[in-house]
């Protein structure tokens, strides 16, 4: 497997894997966003990814190109977290080649980057001067010569993504140990999750929800995995009260392209 | 999408269309064989998806590539058909341009068809001097001077996939009428699942549980489009027994092919 297939497998193996509290699943859609999309942009983006294993474009150019490329359905922001942390793991090659290719990041990285997002809708912390859905912040960003990594640093409290590439990939490192530890396949993923998210406030959760509701989260996965709690019925609550572990699960896709490249076996058969 | 992303989205877009009776779908694995499995074979096999569309190497020599790259996992068996008609379909364009390209194989297409075998188990009928399991089929082309075509042609009456070289790729091109008629998405690839099932005998059931079964299967997806039969329980009732329409799911993967180069929406939100 290459790494650009590891990276694509690792999309493709995270969104099937089954139960996974309140996301898009194998047996769960969103109204407009459907496992399909999740499939489609793991198939699509394969052309920036190449270009980012092959070393050309900045990340932020590589990125902004991974978005256009799976931009052009009606699923909205599948993949975007999962991007931003596996460009750099694929320029990089590992977690220390990617801690390398972001602390060599540029202000055109970091505009690009916000161009990227007039592509899709996400979700911003309002009265953020570097808001990506205000147009100044590009004046700002250039004003203070922010890099991409500077611009991920002033993210990092609200945003455990964008904490990744200032903390050396800390999460990914510990999804992946994770998945050693959890065991091959499907279950691996869902175990990983689940111990990722008793473990971590999701930031998505917060940024849509509140602290509240994502701490409650985290406090009933660790229930779950202490046997006290059942977790197709947390599931099915998350689902029905929309909320969406979305940043555990792009931590959770940076892992298993380092656990893949690491001999995690994803399909148990002792084969692949 | 390019038509190797649109043959790699019809792998991905059919194995996901649910409920399907019999076959893998989202909500369904065989012990062995996996949705992940479909999946990983559907990412993995590109490389020779991209030299069957650049001209590069004869249609046996690209199937045996398809087959090596997508057998290095423990599913098994999982887009064989889909490849044979796939690998024409990226050579020739279009189906035009595919039956000309079927018409161009060479007595080495077939050894290497031959050969990809040796590679994976497959289902095959007993007492054929032609067997793809006996070493001695290979002397057997070698001694007549068989193409590829002409070993479709020997198969033809018990393998609907191998007809499809011989017939201008008639199905293939049904499924793709079928599609655009059925409307977009996951609803329209069921709905022309069912309606080839119901039409013509899966030979695929022929060979596992022979024809009675087969047309029992056939007069069954013809009353379910009828209204006269429960989908979901005819599929877990398929499941049970073991019985998995899997030459009709191949003609529906290169349906689904055509008929997102001729404009079908698999995403239904009019921006694909």
């Amino acid at each position: 497997m290459t790494p650009v297939e590891r990276a694509q497998m690792a999309m493709v193996l995270e969104v099937t894997a089954s139960p996974k509290p309140g996301n898009v699943d194998r047996c769960h859609d969103y109204e407009g966003t459907r496992l399909e999309h999740f499939l489609a942009s793991s198939i699509l983006v394969r052309p920036a990814l190449e270009k980012a294993a092959a070393g050309g474009g900045g990340l932020g150019e590589v990125f902004r190109e991974a978005v256009g490329l799976t931009a052009s359905h009606g699923g909205g922001n599948t993949h975007f977290g999962a991007f931003i942390l596996l460009i750099p793991l694929l320029r990089g090659g590992d977690i220390p080649g990617a801690v390398r290719a972001v602390q060599g990041s540029t202000v055109e990285d970091a505009l690009d980057f916000y161009q990227a997002f007039s592509l899709v809708k996400v979700r911003t912390l309002p009265g953020d001067p570097l808001d990506v859905a205000d147009p100044r912040a590009l004046d700002a960003i250039r004003g203070r010569g922010l890099t991409l990594l500077d611009v991920m640093e002033h993210s990092r409290e609200h945003d455990m993504v964008a904490r990744e590439w200032v903390n050396g990939f800390a999460l990914t490192r510990r999804a992946a140990d994770l998945l050693h530890a959890s065991g091959c396949g499907k279950r691996g993923v869902v175990e990983t999750f689940l111990r990722l998210l008793s473990r971590e406030v999701d930031t998505f959760i917060v940024k849509e929800h509140g602290p509240a509701v994502a701490e409650e989260v985290r406090r009933r996965a660790g229930e779950i995995l202490g046997g006290r709690g059942d977790l197709a019925a947390f599931d099915a609550e998350c689902i029905a009260r929309g909320i969406n572990p979305g940043s555990t699960a792009d931590i959770v896709i940076a892992g298993i392209y380092i656990a893949l490249g690491e001999g995690w076996a994803w399909d148990c058969s002792g084969k692949a």
